[in-house]
């Protein structure tokens, strides 16, 4: 599996430290992108929500970012047993 | 602190075990609730996301029940230390 990616405009949030994902955020609004899709799966959903809400609040509010839309879905994969389970996601947008 | 409430029309998602909250969402569809918000501070956000999709996917799917809309916001609060500190929370309103 791949590392959590940073795509242009998205910020896919997994284990590393909380700041580095606040930083990749706010970096992509201060390079010029209007919009920035916040995704996580799993366990991680909390994360990206504190992420979402440190960024807007703490770092974005006076650019006027706001959360514009949350998608929240599940996806079916295949544990090391061969077990099909389902994992939550969610996908937040922050935008100008 | 008050146990998890489970209010009419609002199901407050904590450390109980998960069908738990599966089964208080459905039972308030099967009383006649037109809609039903799933609410969760914290860590328990991502599992609060877990009950919104396996009640209307697995349970609520052949009664139309969606989810309408997904709030996200931070509560600030003093810990045990005197600190403020930030806490993220979720509502998810799932209905027909």
């Amino acid at each position: 599996m791949a590392e959590e990616k940073q795509d242009e405009n998205v910020v896919f949030v997994g284990g590393k430290p909380f700041m580095n994902y606040v930083t990749a955020v706010v970096m992509q609004f201060t390079k010029g992108a209007s919009e920035v899709v916040v995704k996580a799966r799993g366990k991680f959903i909390s994360r990206a929500v504190d992420v979402a809400e440190v960024a807007t609040k703490r770092f974005l509010n006076d650019q006027g970012v706001t959360v514009k839309d949350i998608k929240i879905d599940s996806e079916e994969f295949e544990n090391k047993e061969g077990k099909k389970v389902n994992v939550s996601t969610i996908e937040i947008t922050l935008g100008k």
